[in-house]
């Protein structure tokens, strides 16, 4: 385990990045590591194959023999390939010996890997994913459930809301988070059993950790209405990829109308100065990645498509919620309840 | 009843239009129903506070003594106001005066005067709201149930993947319409215990009526992967309206990088050129509403800040409507099931 009473002693723990994981695999992977290391002082440690990882500048791999596909079934292959790089970098975590976990690979064998390997925080009935969706003001609302659990109790929705919260706080410095519901309307009365449920026990919570705003709807989300929105995975992971899809349209339909001519392409050039910090902004490869909230240790989930720049973000981040002693504040924050 | 047997008949009737209903009303109504019968030769009849209305150029108004608000409570206000210009607007069509309804009041209080007054169609277990969502192709993707009915059983999805396909024909030409399943996964395996369902009763289907294409994701809503996209109401109007949301989003930061300063206001002008198309897909006043599907009669909704234009076009597609014989189709197609 972890030594946490020597917080000292736990960032100079490296982080454990799947080096297999996603479509650019390793390459682009271990471009991102030596950058992370020699720009920022970030230390990591890699898992995988050793012989496709190549020269990797001093960073350590662990060699492991298995590579978990994109399209393999999650928990199947997390039980079968034990010696994969997935399940290894997860186990890092489990043995103290890495402080976090990263990968860009088959996102549901991500999550099963760490939830096998590490467990779940004592009393989390269900960890979630938790996305940062980038909106009009600076900080970024984070929105979760976003895919993990298909079916969600009220007081997963709760435990969702708390978790969120201190993320929040923990990532973006927001100090008593507005922490939202996502449903068809705004009244309390509006969205599915479980929605309304979940309103009753948030505003009879009076939690520390947050300031319950009530429900928002979809078109909330990109307005910075709320800090966090709660939600389940299956309706979290349909807004999410609208959100997506939404913003490949408008970038397509933007690039199309520039790339017509001449003067279409000087009025772009001209533009693309002002759109240059939203265009940031929405970059998947600035954000991150996804937070898996609710296991025993800290696991980032980075998008399939990953460049190095996207590992480069993915390790900092990390850092940052390793330095933030994020566990140990989603640890205080939970109260046991009944699933 | 409308006499069924002569459509010629049919055609005269006029459509039945709620003068008090929406942000912009009766002043924005009333010229829209003028311009449709003057420039398209659309019969209209109003329905309304005849002195508040006021000059309408010989078309004809029912005059109503109430008025549903936008924030009414839907079921309790229509079982009220008896002679509101929404309720008496549905009885124009149960009674056979009228062809249609259009509305752009309270949505809750339009589906339940059409409901309780219309009726449903033979075999319809629930209406749905299906709302046409502009993508990358030529022909809008028909959406529902995007806000009726927050619970909604396989059989009902079922029944609007018909409904769905039915009017998708009607409306855009689709021949046999692609019909999907809105999840969080493309395999048959993803999805809530319904869609899950879903899938098995449509695979098995063998529609006349469309081609079954499986599941799509939110990415998908707004790139044609469909013609038609069927879920449940609470995750309709989530992802409707994040979609929405989005809009507004990259709306506001084109508008803000355009109005910087006179070089980019200059470049703005320039791209606006081959903007303009998409522009005008995505402008709700061009779309002519949603259209709640499965009650026994032709029902627009119109959005409750419609102008004139948007209550042209919405007259033109009811209009549209009921001369494809719209409800004939959706009866033929329909056979009963179990809810």
């Amino acid at each position: 385990m972890v030594d946490t009473t020597n917080p000292e002693a736990n960032r100079q723990l490296p982080i454990a990045l799947d080096a297999m994981g996603g479509d650019n695999a390793p390459s682009e992977i271990v471009k991102g590591a030596v950058t992370a290391y020699e720009q920022y002082g970030i230390p990591v440690i890699l898992t995988g194959r050793a012989d496709a990882i190549g020269d990797t500048r001093g960073i350590p791999v662990v060699d492991c023999s298995e590579v978990i596909g994109m399209d393999d079934d999650p928990g199947g292959s997390v039980r079968r390939k034990k010696d994969s790089s997935l399940v290894r970098a997860a186990e890092l975590v489990r043995d103290g010996a890495a402080s976090a976990m990263v990968s860009a690979g088959n996102t549901g064998a991500t999550m099963a890997s760490a939830l096998f390997r590490m467990g779940r925080v004592k009393g989390i009935l269900r960890p979630a994913i938790a996305t940062p969706i980038p909106n009009s003001t600076d900080t970024p609302t984070v929105f979760l459930d976003s895919g993990a659990n298909v079916d969600c109790s009220a007081n997963m929705l709760v435990q969702f809301a708390i978790m969120g919260a201190v993320f929040s706080r923990a990532r973006y410095g927001a100090n008593k988070p507005r922490v939202a519901i996502l449903s068809n309307g705004e009244e309390p009365t509006k969205g599915t059993a479980d929605v309304k449920e979940t309103h009753k026990l948030m505003a009879d919570l009076e939690s520390p950790e947050f300031t319950f705003i009530g429900n928002v709807e979809g078109r909330d989300l990109m307005q910075g209405a709320a800090d966090v929105v709660v939600t389940d995975g299956f309706t979290g992971n349909v807004a999410l990829k609208a959100l997506e899809g939404s913003l490949k349209f408008f970038i397509d339909t933007l690039m199309g109308a520039i790339g017509h001519d001449e003067s279409t392409q000087a009025a772009g050039r001209v533009l693309f100065e002002q759109l240059a910090p939203t265009i940031d902004k929405l970059d998947p490869d600035n954000v991150g990645g996804a937070m898996l909230l609710g296991v025993d240790g800290i696991c980032l989930i980075s998008h399939g498509s990953s460049s190095s720049k996207a590992i480069v973000s993915a390790l900092r981040v990390a850092n940052d919620l390793v330095k933030s002693d994020l566990q140990e504040h989603i640890r205080a924050a939970i109260r046991p309840v009944d699933g």
